[in-house]
């Protein structure tokens, strides 16, 4: 341990993560055992919390600001597709050991960046001493009108299913973070690899969606897991199935050209924090118009059908299935 | 792994964690990527996030329901007070491996068993597994009126300081825990090694407290570090300091026939789960006749002072000085 740990837990939260909490009355300053939240009349608190884990979620080397923005992104990246607009957050850190003051200072302004431009503060939370990997468990909260989050499991046959930006580059990026030297079996530029590990390090939330899915989604979810396996659970809640179409699926040049391999990929790979929603018929050309004006790139890749499960048409006609569609935890 | 194990993310959502929803309609029985939290109008959402990690907060063979209860007990402890009344909780598992089917029993039946004894609902959370040990995360929710979340930082010199229950019982349970031959040692009987341990592994959230603290304190915290330490953190927070009676400590028969260094123990000792009052001198008569009525034990244990820290007076008149006054995590 270098002189420069931070050995007292009144340190981290006093110079660290009090800063991140300025503005936010309810937050207290981090003196207190709890935050207030007060949601304006009208509307209510939509909740999420998904930790993130050293070597399950984020390698283990990633600069510490990354992974402060990803374990914030991938929580509001729910309130997103929920239709809410991000306003606080928790976050409990479990650090293995004392941590540095060089680290703490690039793990704060990797929260202070992502809080900024979600619009959200730091309101509280825990720091602990762990036996195990650095893990982030951050809680965020946003609102919405009252009765209006947009759910996962109301989706109707006839939907047309639509999905935000690219598939399948953060799992790309993933790649060649592991293996370098794929870029060049892929014959992929330099800018090119930068961008598809940004996707991978830096998921995007798309809460300029957020209004729209609200104006016109019957149903919506985040793409956490790969596309085929979420996009499952999108209809065993609201039970009905799926058709999808992959000569539709919006693929970034650098995965077009990476080849057959990636294009399937695109459809199981996780960490696309893309969002997929179930517009009805009648609302598309009005989302449409709605998502043109923002310049906010949107796809129509399938819909909604009776029945159970999720088949994709392949180009010739033929439909695919997949041993593994998407990542669990425990299979 | 046994043939009895759970593979899959959502059998252990489906079958163990949905029915613990049951009842609470913004849950969407688990089948949704947020849950909504709705409080009622002229009233506040008090949140806290509190996890705890096996080999940490826990011993890591410890029943399952055990360790269910305490992982929302220490948040509902919290709340308690802060004056806040429980409504919901998230839950974040990170599993070290796929659990037995026999341990899921064990964990949502302590879950259900807490939840239903501090009146509120599991409504959303996330599994995932880890290269590390069991970690429970687990954020609680509770609502009070508006403004009348009862405050750490508000302590005012001439504030009577009072402690429920007795203190360092759960000291004492986890040393037994970890070295059965101290209860010979200490002469304790079987069952109040029993109700020590206990006090270690079942902490009791002081909810009935909690409408009192509201009416009557001016400053109140849960204790979870050792009185010393976290009274300290009151006073810091509130500019004040603190003088306190070691005669007046409230300690059961066992820990009073345990002997001089476990009285000293009670002091600095975690894992109380009791509450600090800070009430002013106008409020006491009231605060201990409506304690009364509760049948409910609290103790005047000494008072805030002008100045800073915290001094414990020994019986003979001399000051306690302490080396370590309760637990840091990075100390």
């Amino acid at each position: 341990m270098s002189d420069d740990a931070i050995h007292s837990e009144e340190s981290i939260i006093r110079e660290f993560l009090a800063p991140l909490a300025a503005g936010f009355s309810g937050a207290f300053d981090l003196q207190d055992d709890c935050a207030v939240l007060a949601p304006e009349p009208g509307s209510e608190l939509v909740v999420k919390t998904d930790p993130i884990i050293a070597g399950v979620h984020f390698l283990a080397d990633t600069d510490a600001a990354d992974i402060a923005w990803k374990a914030l992104a991938v929580n509001v990246s729910d309130l997103a597709a929920k239709g809410a607009t991000p306003v606080a957050y928790l976050m409990a850190l479990a650090l293995p050991h004392a941590p540095q003051r060089a680290w703490m200072q690039r793990l704060t302004a990797g929260l202070a960046e992502a809080q900024r431009e979600f619009g959200c503060h730091l309101i509280g939370g825990d720091t602990d001493r762990t036996p195990g990997p650095l893990t982030i468990s951050i809680t965020a909260f946003g609102t919405v009108p009252a009765g209006k989050m947009v759910r996962r499991g109301t989706a109707r046959p006839g939907d047309q299913l639509f999905v935000t930006g690219t598939l399948g580059d953060a799992a790309l990026g993933l790649q060649l973070l592991k293996a370098p030297s794929l870029a060049k079996r892929l014959l992929l530029a330099d800018a090119e690899v930068a961008a598809l590990v940004q996707s991978h390090v830096r998921p995007q939330p798309r809460l300029a969606l957020a209004p729209l899915l609200r104006a016109h989604a019957r149903a919506a979810m985040d793409l956490s897991d790969g596309l085929v396996k979420d996009c499952r659970r999108m209809c065993a809640a609201s039970r009905v199935g799926a058709r999808l179409r992959q000569r539709d699926m919006p693929l970034s040049s650098s995965l077009e050209r990476a080849g057959t391999d990636w294009h399937l990929k695109a459809l199981t790979g996780g960490d696309d924090y893309e969002i997929l929603a179930a517009i009805p018929e009648e609302c598309v050309a009005a989302f449409l118009a709605d998502a043109d004006a923002l310049d906010f790139r949107v796809t129509l890749i399938g819909e909604i059908a009776e029945g159970a499960g999720v088949t994709v048409e392949r180009p010739d006609g033929t439909a695919i299935s997949f041993d593994r569609a998407g990542w669990d935890h425990f299979a």
